[in-house]
């Protein structure tokens, strides 16, 4: 079964958030027996992203989730350090990590400088990670800092390493949407998803129902009539960048969009899953300290068509995170079968 | 073709709104050349409203929108007249005559009790109906309430006889699905929507292009080619009823899952389209002036099957709408197709 | 007793929203026996707003209110009518009135060109007015904004006539402060509020808690007590109008900031009282149709002393209000007295 | 010059949050030379939180602050840990002290249970604090919470050893009234601020404009000349205790009034001041895995008197905090200098 892409419009060169010019993104993956977990990270823009700050918003669609660094960020409308993704008993490790990181190149900050806002976004991956090892440590973040790259490795890595989507292996997954807006140009919407929601029927594959289909083997039948009696435990961060020139207020109704994406995939926003997307824009910097901010906006009559990037990327990552993850074994034996496994263990044709 | 059954849940017995019990819908349509408007009116409870409130919660997915109410119930949490829908320029009128209403039965509101807060919401069906003749009066709105039954009339009528949905005649649509909560039984949701949102080749039915799809048939090609150039001015309105018992919190949260439903037909949620979901639940009623409110709610962890029936019912109500909807000519020769008519006149074949 | 002034910054030369360059404002007062109300019109510039909108946001303090038009204020951040005051059951009439009066000069809004979107916003006067005779008309509306000048009439009149503030005559009121802002420059901000809230008890006045004094005196004692029984069904409606250059989001926070004046007057922002702030910068013009929109704003860092000027501009205008009104008479024989005239009986000194 | 009583309610018993049944807090103090800074918790029942949930809610008065656990506080409006407050640069430490905390009574949490949602809430100390040091270690918050008790130290204790408020010391400030409402009976509203935010010249201590008055005395002239030019890098964090039976939505309503007590103290919610509220119930615990939550109410139009005491209570938190805290000295040499220092060297006169 090939993977399809989803929707009308093209995708950039790398089909990742990386087509979104200075955005780079970095793993660290802790793999070791009952420890399954790791930490991401998605780097706007090579610079100092405190003194040149980019203009940010979130849009919380289903707000079960522990990320820190929201209400400054929905008051200010900036994001002024990099997005870090984890577990969701290590926010307080990599929190820590990012402001210290934070302090190395703006060492008045908490002094005659405010005090840094950073970022960390999680899910919970207590399927597969033994989440009370509190394995991840500040040098995990550091280390995927030093590894960000325009490659974007996508499946069971980084903070995806743990988790879980549609009962099957879930993770990092990213795609990108390139979106002419009237007579201004074309701009790239890249997404980067840390999937790890969903229960097996649920599962739509473009349009087609896939979990249904699946549900009807054998020994994914029996996981999923399990499943079925527990809540769900899951969530997803959604991660859009975007070198269109919007602010605050325009990129949060671009954020509101990635929950359309994540709809068609069959969720329906489940209670125990924090459905949260970030969205931020490369294209104009705001310079800390200088006394104006002078933007040039797209007008907001014109952002249909950045806002079918913005679902059919996040679509399309949810996706890739579900083809790009392999098979992974955790705690307790837990395992989380990669829908690559399923398909071509099931035979299941290409098309419906 | 046959209308799909979207998701996994049954439907009520009459898949609408009114399988809530207690909940009736009446409609006053104007069809009269350029005029080709109305209004529909989905009535909560058969009893006073405004002594006997109902929880109720909005979810403002894009609000570009002119509804009118939301404000205090947002602060509230309560619903205290019956939801009117209309055009966007009749939305003063109808206002009026709701206030009017409630005054018969509750002489002393704006008095020695509280005024009281009216819901009126609309979208635009300017396309077809000729907004600036005001057509809509006080007497249409106690024509629909007058005319609330079980039986709901869906397609072009009430308020939704000029409406478009996809470039194809859109207007009224409802349905219902049935959730199974845990241990404590079973629960109807209801969706009842103003459907006027979205182009041709957006739509999806039921994980189908078929908007892809019927824009390669002649006439509605170049229909869709000249739309692509202008920006969208549709919305839609999302009525969520349940007699599940939920408070105002909990109901936000159900609205919310009108806007996966709306996203799987092919919605982006677009700039022009003011999409706002409105639930109340009819479990328990608020008594006006008494000192103590006792309420015993469903667990927030049970929730997920409401969610389910709340995007499902939404979906398919959308779906109703279209497949009700017949042809209707308005203003200067403007034209809006049945869908049912697109798919005879192409010959498509009913299965992908 | 003097009328104080609040607050450590320099008023404009006029004392009112009208400071603000540009702005003006009408009222038309209904003065008849029973009918004690009128409408009121803030107008942010003598041009089209509809093509020539300005960026706008609110701040919802207590929500118990039903103004029109909040949502896709909200939503857009902008404001593309004048706004328009009015008692709480006339609000369907003052929204047709401006829907009709933005037609005029925009014949296509509706129909090639997006709906307009009218702000209406209210108070309930039901204790001197006579609220279900509905006297307010769609001419009422045209009379205010042909009335709109640069002089600021304050009190008892427009939308003002029949509203109370701390069971004293309340009504309209205006002031204004200028803010130095770093380097940059000087700005003006201009609050106008329509002033319905309050109990007696509760009024402070520039820090003195008058309404304790007076409570002792005959007459307003034995009235304070009948009413400390009855619940709250004020309201506040407090416009901010600005020339420095704000976008919709830093707009909102200057909105918040009315909600401080406001506390310092002896509101606790209560239950019954509908406190909602509406603010916008005339500094820049967002033409409808552009593609793009160029801003150049103040950086968030410099808005102290901004936010400053907002709450004591907000607290100067309800004091104006109080020491502008003259005592009413209107429905049922009920009596609002005037601040002036109660200080001057009770003979009370000009200093603590 | 003696500590004013502010507002017209009676205080409990205590005088602080403890006076709301149940409600306890500890301080970990840490006073070492440069670092000057703790922790404090404010833990709402002695039992077992995670299983036995308060309602709760947040009011965002002004977001710019990294408080920690309030996505999740929103959506399920329910508080599962104690509340921890602490410096900025150390919400990390104390989050993951709070997590593993839970974990020793909970330890099925992140496995067959929901992760825990730890709050943690903060304020920059770092004028006299070296917040470089990183000195808050997870051994301080377990301290602080074995420290918990009735007894409410106030002044430069636990979190508030380094915080600043209107240039004097701040720091920790508590307080309560009692509330009668309607015929249902009295209720306790308490609070406590973490109090580190304003300008001297702002100060209006019980409606007297004593920053004025201080300013004109040498030394703090010269100070408040000097900061008048530094942006603000304050903050203040109010938690609301209550007894009375209210849900989420009325609880965010009541924190919402915190913001009213605080303008009262000259606030206008300044640019970097993170200006948070949040508010909890204990009359009715929700427990964790029951499928239905049984709620008895005060009716919504009952709540002013409760307003009025969270406004008033949090104003003379506000003001107990400058009173309790002692002048402090921290890193470089900077000092904080004590209210009734300042007093009795100007000999001002106890009243105006």
């Amino acid at each position: 079964m090939d993977l399809p892409h989803i929707g009308r419009l093209a995708a950039g060169p790398r089909n990742s958030i990386a087509d979104v010019a200075g955005v780079t993104v970095g793993h660290c993956t802790l793999d070791a027996g009952s420890v399954q977990t790791g930490v991401t990270v998605v780097v706007p823009h090579g610079g100092n992203l405190f003194t040149h700050k980019l203009p940010a918003a979130v849009a919380v669609i289903n707000g079960f989730g522990k990320s820190a660094g929201l209400v400054q960020l929905e008051e200010l409308g900036t994001l002024e350090t990099p997005v870090a993704l984890t577990n969701v008993f290590s926010v307080g490790a990599v929190l820590t990590a990012q402001v210290r990181h934070a302090l190395q190149s703006n060492p008045e900050s908490g002094r005659s400088l405010p005090s840094v806002n950073a970022v960390v976004m999680e899910c919970n991956d207590g399927y597969l990670n033994d989440l009370h090892a509190f394995a991840v440590q500040e040098s995990h973040f550091r280390q995927a800092l030093a590894a960000a790259s325009t490659e974007v490795e996508q499946g069971a890595v980084g903070a995806g390493r743990g988790m879980s989507s549609f009962e099957l292996k879930g993770g990092i997954g990213s795609a990108s949407r390139k979106a002419a807006v009237g007579a201004v140009g074309e701009f790239t919407v890249g997404a980067l998803v840390l999937s790890n929601f969903g229960k097996l029927p649920d599962l739509i594959l473009d349009g087609r129902p896939l979990g249904r289909e699946l549900v009807g083997l054998s020994g994914l039948a029996a996981q999923a009539a399990a499943s079925d009696a527990a809540p769900e435990k899951g969530s997803i961060i959604m991660i859009l960048a975007t070198d269109a020139p919007l602010d605050a207020r325009q990129l949060k109704r671009l954020a509101t969009r990635a929950g359309a994406g994540l709809a068609r995939t069959g969720s329906a926003y489940g209670h125990g899953s924090g459905d949260i997307a970030l969205a931020f824009s490369t294209a104009q910097q705001i310079e800390a300290g200088s006394e104006c901010v002078h933007a040039s906006l797209l007008a907001d009559h014109l952002l249909d068509p950045l806002f079918h990037a913005a679902a059919d990327s996040v679509e399309q990552a949810i996706v890739n995170a579900l083809f790009a993850a392999q098979t992974v074994r955790g705690r307790d034996g837990h395992e989380r079968a990669s829908l690559r496994d399923c398909l071509a263990a099931a035979n299941l044709p290409s098309s419906p």
